[in-house]
């Protein structure tokens, strides 16, 4: 009975410290989220700055899109195959770590430029190099 | 010849200072684009707190959501009918523009707890209202 107790307990322990075991899907999906923000609130800015929509977001636009750049490393880190994502990623992680760091900082350049509209749109090709990086790193879309 | 300049100097001048004029579908997208946003960074969320994927980012996340739900409103101003709002947004707006506020103090009250696991999972229900709004604003997604 006692040591059916304790055999219980340590059971107990094992399962509640047990590090979290994200599923590859989790993985693929998480990631996808983290990308998908981007894409939606960069998708809002290209229509503030193409003059579709008044820039009354623009800043609040552009500091999400700088915090989310900050969730995009930890998302890769998981060596999970899948998704829109090569192999590249993995092979050449300090490649993609270091695309990832200036994306990191472009974002946050262009947060720092706020509601400028003219600011903005000048900062934007060389803050942002989402093309060179997805052709480089993103299984082509269907 | 002078007077064709003076028109031409004048039309100018209307054109560049023409208030922006979204197009119908613009506004859609837009707001659709506000939306997602929101979407994407709370399943992210529910993956860190469903144990599924550490929770280095939530409280990025929450940063995200509390930032974007700011957005929600501005987004909505414009009476277009369409994508996946129901005309009720504008007969109601004084109700939907208080649920709005509503949400930006919910996420910004989950974005001040930070990383920390439990008490994000203790504020999420009272945080976030998002199926009683939208059965309300929302028409069925196919």
């Amino acid at each position: 009975m006692t040591r059916s107790l304790v055999l219980t307990a340590l059971g107990l322990l094992l399962i509640t410290s047990l590090p979290i075991r994200a599923d590859d899907q989790d993985v693929i999906d998480y990631r996808t989220h983290v990308m998908k923000t981007l894409g939606e609130q960069l998708d809002a800015v290209g229509l503030i700055l193409e003059n579709k929509i008044p820039p009354d977001n623009l800043g609040a636009h552009l500091k999400v899109m700088a915090v989310t750049a900050t969730q995009a490393k930890k998302a890769f880190e998981p060596k999970v195959q899948g998704g829109n994502a090569k192999s590249e990623i993995w092979t050449n992680w300090a490649d993609f770590s270091k695309r990832i760091d200036e994306l990191v900082a472009g974002t946050a350049d262009l947060a720092a430029a706020g509601q400028n509209v003219a600011a903005v749109s000048g900062k934007m090709r060389s803050a942002l190099k989402c093309k060179s990086c997805h052709d480089t790193y993103r299984k082509p879309l269907k």
